[in-house]
This record gives C-alpha cells, sequence and structure tokens, in this order.
C-alpha cells in the first residue's frame, strides 16, 4: 500500500543525522569516535549489582506506571538536595529516559500549530519532536549573545511572530551542544518575559550535575508553576543505554502527563527502577569522579582546539566542545566532519546537526587516548586542508 | 498556570480505570488478584543469566535506535519459525514492549481526524491510543458473532459512517479481554473487505505464543501490505515488567515508523534487549510449559464459571476468561468487581472497561490457590447476592 497517506508529521521528519552518521562511520574498525553524549564510562558496581537482585529476585512484574513509589520518593529527596528541585513524589512521573520525557512533554502540553521557541543551536530531538507532533518552532539564534538565550530575544521571537501562537520553551542547561551553563542571573533575568507571556518552559537538565566552576541551577525555582523538568541518569550516572528518566511539574500537569506517558511505554523496566532506587539512595557521588575527568579533558580539548585554530566558546558544562571552523579551511560542518572521519578517522558531528553550520561539536565523553589522537588528527587536518588566504 | 489551554486530546483521555482499580485493591493485604495480564511465572533462568552477564559486562550504552542488529536477525527468525512471519531483520523494529508499537504505529498511520475499527469489547489501550492522537473510532460489537469480527462488519462500519475516513482496524488475535483466537479462515474472511477499502491493520499478536486446541495464523499473510504486526516477549516470556517489543511491517513503513519510534524513547534498555537476544535463539521452547499451565486453568476457571451461572465465551488463547454477569445478580459490571474486592477480597476487572458492561474479566495467569479461592469466593457471592426472581 502506498505510503503517501500516512502522517504526514512523520513523512516530514528526517531520522536523526547524527545517529546515521555515528552510526555509518563505525563500520570503519579505525574510527575513533567522538560522536554520541555516550559517557566512556561504566555504570557504577552498586547500581549493576542493584539490578542484578532485581533479576535474581524476580521483579519482572509490571510496576505501577507512573515509576515504583520508592523510587519516585528517592528521586524527590535526591534532586532536592543536589539542586533544591521542589517537587514531592507524587510531582514526578518515571520515563524511558530524557527522550520520553521531552516526547511526552511537548504532546501534553501543546496543540497542533502553536509554536515553540527553540534556542539554536539546538539538539535535533528537539526540532524532531516539535514536527512530529504538528507545531512550530520559532528559533533564536544564540550565537551573538555567548549562546545565552537573553530575555529580549525571547520577546523579539514572540513579537517577530503574531501569526504564531507561541506557547512553550525548551531550554537544555547545561547545553547540549555548547556545554553552556546559565548562571542564576542568567536565568532569572528570563521569568518576567515567560510570565508574562504565559509560556511554558521545558527546562532539560540532563547535564545538571555536570558543571565545571559553577553549580547548577534550575530556573523551576522561580517559575514553579510554568516549568516541566526533564531529567535522569543517562549522564549523572553513565547509564545512557539502560534508559531511565523523570519528569517533574506542577501536580494538576503531572496528572495529565503521566495517562501520555501509561498509553506509550506503560513503564520503563522494572529492574532499570530498582538500579535507579540505588542510585538516588546511595548515588549522590557517583556522578563526582566522572565530573573531575570530564574537567580535565574539557580543559584540554578546549586548549587544544583553540591553538588548532578554532573559535572555541567556554563550556561551563555538560561534555561538549562546540567549536568555530577556522575559516582557513573553508569548509561547512559536514564536510568537515565527514572528511575528518573518512581521511583521519575521527568521528565528531557537524554543527549543522544543531542548526549552526559554522561549528563542529566534540563529545569529551570519551577516554583521554581518544581525545589526544582526535586533537592530533584534528590538527593535521587543519595543516593538510588549510587555503592559502588571498588577503 | 491554568491547564485548561493544553492539548485536550490528553485531556480527554482519562487514565486506565484497570490500572487505577488494580492500583487501589492493592492496599488490601488480603486481596487476591485476578486483575492486569500478569503471568504469575518468572522470566526463565537462561534469560535471567543473559541479562545479568550485560550487566557484568558493561553493555550501557546506546544501542543503535531501530535495536541490536543481532536481535532483529534473531526475532526475524524466531517468529518466522514460530507463526510464519516473512520479515527480514531490516523490517523490525525493537520497541518498549507491545504497548510502545500499538502507541507508534497509531501515530505514523494516521491523521488527525481519520477513523479506526475496534472490534469491541477492546483493550483500552486501544480506545486512549486513538484519542490522544486525535483519531475517531469505530467500535465494533463482536458480541453477537462469538467475539469475532466478521466481513460483513467491516464493510457495515465502513457504509454506516460516510462522513468518516475510515482508515485502520485494530485486531487483536488471541483476543484481550475474550480470550478469543482466530482460525484460518475466520482471518482469511476479512481479507477482501480490507484490501478493497485500503484498511490498514494493527495485529496485535502479543497472545500468539498461547492457544488451546488451536494453532496461531497471522494475518500479514494474506494481507502483507497493509499489516503491521505488535508482538514481544511480555506473555510468551514472562517478561511483562522488562518491557521488550517489536513491530514487524512492509519496508517502507518501517523506515517511518523507525524515526517515531527514535524521537519517542531513543531504544529499549540494552540489557534487556540482550535478555531478548537469548530468548529469541535459545528461548523456543520457553513458553510452552507455561501454555500447558494455562490451559489446565482455564479449564478450571470455564468450568467453575459456568457452574456459578456465568455464560463463558471459549477461549482459545491468551489467558483471560470473559463471563457474562448472571441476570439473578441484577448488577454492572463495575459494581460486580467492587462488591467481589471489598467483600470477598477478589480482584478481577469490570467487563465495562472494554466496552462490555453485562461482563467481567478474570486473568487465569495466576496460581492455582488464587484461582480456586477466587471461583469459591464467586460462588459465595452469586450466592449471597442473587436477588429473586420476579417471574
Amino acid at each position: 500500500m502506498e505510503l503517501n497517506d500516512i502522517n504526514p508529521n512523520v513523512l516530514s521528519v528526517k531520522p536523526s543525522s547524527m545517529r546515521e552518521f555515528d552510526h555509518e562511520i563505525s563500520d570503519d574498525p579505525q574510527i575513533v569516535k567522538l560522536t554520541l553524549g555516550e559517557p566512556n564510562f561504566n555504570v557504577p558496581e552498586h547500581i549493576k549489582q542493584a539490578a542484578m537482585d532485581a533479576i535474581k529476585d524476580n521483579h519482572s512484574h509490571y510496576p505501577y506506571f507512573w515509576g515504583y513509589p520508592e523510587l519516585r520518593e528517592a528521586a524527590a529527596k535526591y534532586y532536592q538536595d543536589k539542586f533544591g528541585y521542589h517537587y514531592g513524589a507524587d510531582q514526578i512521573v518515571v520515563t524511558v529516559g530524557a527522550t520520553e520525557g521531552v516526547a511526552d512533554v511537548i504532546e501534553t502540553l501543546f496543540k497542533p500549530g502553536e509554536a515553540v521557541i527553540l534556542p539554536s543551536p539546538a539538539y535535533p530531538l528537539y526540532d524532531a519532536s516539535i514536527s512530529l507532533h504538528g507545531l512550530e518552532q520559532v528559533r533564536v539564534d544564540t550565537s551573538k549573545t555567548d549562546y545565552i538565550l537573553t530575555p529580549e530575544a525571547v520577546q523579539k521571537a514572540i513579537d517577530d511572530n503574531p501569526g504564531l501562537k507561541v506557547r512553550g520553551l525548551i531550554l537544555t542547561d547545561p547545553n547540549n551542544p555548547t556545554g553552556v551553563a546559565y548562571t542564576e542571573d542568567q536565568l532569572k533575568a528570563l521569568v518576567p518575559v515567560l510570565k508574562e507571556n504565559h509560556i511554558w518552559v521545558i527546562s532539560d537538565e540532563i547535564y545538571g550535575e555536570l558543571t565545571y566552576g559553577q553549580k547548577h541551577y534550575t530556573l523551576s525555582k522561580w517559575l514553579p508553576d510554568q516549568t516541566v523538568i526533564v531529567n535522569g541518569l543517562s549522564k549523572s550516572h553513565a547509564m545512557t543505554g539502560w534508559r531511565l528518566g523523570f519528569v517533574f511539574g506542577p501536580s494538576g500537569f503531572i496528572d495529565e502527563i503521566a495517562k501520555v506517558h501509561q498509553f506509550t511505554v506503560t513503564t520503563p523496566t522494572s529492574i532499570i527502577q530498582y538500579a535507579g532506587i540505588e542510585a538516588m539512595k546511595h548515588g549522590q557521588n557517583d556522578a563526582e569522579p566522572m565530573r573531575q575527568a570530564y574537567e580535565k579533558r574539557r580543559d584540554f580539548v578546549a586548549k587544544e582546539m583553540t591553538e588548532a585554530g578554532f573559535d572555541v566558546v567556554h563550556p561551563g558544562g555538560a561534555f561538549y566542545v562546540f567549536a568555530k571552523i577556522p575559516a582557513s579551511l573553508n569548509m561547512d560542518s559536514w564536510t568537515f566532519a565527514k572528511t575528518l572521519a573518512k581521511e583521519y578517522h575521527i568521528g565528531l558531528f557537524a554543527g549543522a546537526a544543531f542548526g549552526d553550520d559554522e561549528c563542529i561539536r566534540i563529545s569529551y565523553a570519551a577516554s583521554d587516548e581518544a581525545l589526544t589522537a582526535a586533537m592530533k588528527a584534528i590538527k593535521q587536518m587543519v595543516a593538510d586542508k588549510s587555503v592559502v588566504s588571498d588577503k
């Protein structure tokens, strides 16, 4: 049967160019990958043990669809202690990673045709999820304001689009792909314009435990009734493939998203939820050794990339360096990424995947050896491929 | 912020009355539950071991979003051998249980406003998923045709609704809640009307390995270009809470649903996918001892319920008995279920949850002791509560 009559929102969305590129280059046995946001650490042993115990103890039956009460209680306390979240267990739904959180929040809050502000560059998942749900997006270029969204930019996005009903904003803090982490003042500055315009904020705080020399703040502190937080254990506990996330939000909203969640996945894997209980109760310090290692790698990569001629935004969090390709290379971002992969066996992502074709994104959640090899290769490529300037 | 401006499709959907009722009655320490479709068996040991090995081996990173190639290869072969499925590994997407499969298929195939035929009684997930996606449903009562959907009923559903664009049908075979399993002839009879009217079929075959005295057939054999199969390991390998499912479909369709899947959950849990590889490669006979036990329980429950005065449809598959409440009780189905739970400490589901208020559903995926206690209590309740007939 013809497929041209299926959901046009689905037809219009492209598969993630990032995942496809990552999958493609994985065929190269020599490839060193700095592509996916994939910690090179393993899940902490005590959490692995809890998951194995749950398997042995036959916890294979349906958890209550909101997530085990014990997990939600533990998560409420964990995030209150970490970041000052103010949510009770009944304001939390346990999701299949942060991805399901983002998808469910978008489905719950918005109606087809409404618009969502997306500070750019942005993680491509948001773009796709907005399109899949039949929404419009208003991209706001943050590159001229050090990749920080300003209240003026929010107001301008609304004023410049009088034909659109702008009802949402997706804020990723710490940011993927730029690594920028918002200060307390930068977040507080956004509050009045968001209140005044009744904008729901999806606050993706998945990198909240990975900040360097600065603290993580949550916008929900100043905008509790309009903020929905997406978080999870993928980055803080190196549990990407295990898929465990949380949505935190106002009570009435949580009742609504719980239905979307239930009818989308029923619940995340029971034994991973047991692992999550262990992480929330006894894994408060699990992220710290990783954070320290990431910080060293960040310093190394930022320094090396600057030396190689790239403009690097200061990354205060997450584990990415977002770097502007030297003009001497005269290359767009996919050409850079593909050339580097093909000829130098180093994988990283084109900025175009995030909406900025002048930059590339390096994930430094990789081994020191991989990073050293990558920096050497990138310097070599700059030397090999730079064209002589006419000036 | 007010919630009246959020997605009206979400506001209109009720949380599953089944899950809420099950959760409520779980507070009663004496309760014996025949509610959820939840095997009382444990995950087979060799599969548990594979999951534990995957944890030990640190398989905690992102699987490719379609699912591990090895799992899709193994699933292709497993289901070909079992039921004659004709799908290659590149026509399979691995999902978070059958629930995500159903949600993703509905999102991929249909546009808001289009209509889907739902043979009734039906598992409430479909109803909710149809509403969440802004679709209309055409309920077709199957109670007068032994709970089998006939081609005449499909044609009538289309003819009676000239204002609706009917583009889909959800077929659950073996059926939940009735336990009815379609014969080869009953499925083949549906093919012409579905072809002629270009109806996509979502064929939920999650209970395919649980049939009694008859074989499971798949509609996809005769309608390959219009059928999408949803299946998984929840029932065949007692892995409900582990959440592993599959969608099988025509190639072009699978490319589209893969995007919806990716942007909804990224991928199911990596270690559960490793467990799935073991189940698909070495667990071909895992369901058989369970099936034999279920068959004995089915015989017992059907006999006892008939003796108690209930009309019982012959259940050829799944693990449910759907039984009509004796007229002498003069009770609707929720009154029956709530009275039985409160006064007799036995939990089962009201038929109303499935669209039939004259019946109740018993899950016999429970221990022999639980079933014996339940049958005794139900007989007692009939004796206690029957009203004297006026006749």
